[in-house]
């Protein structure tokens, strides 16, 4: 499966810790392996998606960097910026879909993206010209690019897993024989 | 096109203000014409959400309901509860589109679901069987059944807009032939 990062810009340890772990859970459930974050550093955050990876199996890095620039220019790959000002991103996975074996640096802006990012990537893309939630645009962009099966990998080294077919799973008598 | 509800549960104003807007606002940009929520009532919340319509266009009903079952049993079409332990979101979106002109009210649990949820919901799917995020659940689970169109509306009435051709949508160098 082609390879994605997630790096995620200027986390702040009390207003983004459930958004940016939001985020970080998003990706690793539909197929990333790495994520990367700028801005505080909140061990706390660190800790709660290692808890989650370590129960739920599978690996995914978690790293803290410093220096946006320096993991945009160092990705050897194509880098697309998710941003409402961006550019459809039904044109975006169109033009990945030719680079099926790239390696992709998605990075999801904080509250003000410093303008070089705009211009370091690749693609600037967007989910939809309206504002709405960079754990959304995260999801959805993913689910474009990869498909829906990441969400149901079966994780063999895990602690804990559902198969959605328990009782909680159930459906109404008007529903039953679909 | 047809019509959604979503239907947050028991938000927390101190704990989920941001996590509520995104569910919500991820709504909107995806088609939902009516939000209700339960839980504690908030209206910065609610004002945070009814500006963004004012500048951006549309409309969207916002509303706070003390009575969750009230609003699940009252509801005139199918109700869908999103979970990690429902069923394989595919097979429900299979089922949806044999129903194509029936509304749908999209309910969004909270920390502690009610058990009696899981029983009046027509169908428990999930994105996925692993924990992610309320808000990117919701954003998936739409993109799903109702598309990317929605994401692209203009909507006559809106004072602030984009169109996705201005400067921040640029490519780099490699891909601006694509």
């Amino acid at each position: 499966m082609r390879s994605l990062t997630l790096f995620r810009l200027d986390h702040r340890t009390v207003r983004d810790q459930r958004i940016t772990s939001h985020v970080a859970l998003t990706a690793r459930a539909l197929g990333c392996q790495h994520f990367i974050y700028s801005g505080e550093r909140d061990p706390n955050m660190e800790q709660s998606i290692r808890d989650v990876v370590s129960r739920w199996g599978g690996s995914m890095e978690v790293e803290h960097t410093t220096s946006i620039r320096g993991i945009i220019s160092g990705f050897d790959g194509i880098v697309v910026h998710l941003t409402m000002y961006g550019e459809d991103h039904r044109n975006t996975i169109a033009t990945l879909e030719e680079y099926p074996d790239e390696p992709i640096l998605l990075v999801v802006g904080g509250p003000k993206v410093p303008r070089y990012v705009y211009s370091l990537a690749d693609l600037n893309t967007a989910i939809g010209w309206q504002p709405h939630s960079e754990v959304a645009a995260t999801g959805i962009f993913m689910r474009e690019l990869l498909g829906t099966d990441p969400l149901y990998h079966n994780y063999p080294d895990a602690k804990i897993s559902i198969n959605g077919t328990g009782s909680k799973a159930q459906r109404s008598e008007r529903f039953k024989s679909n």
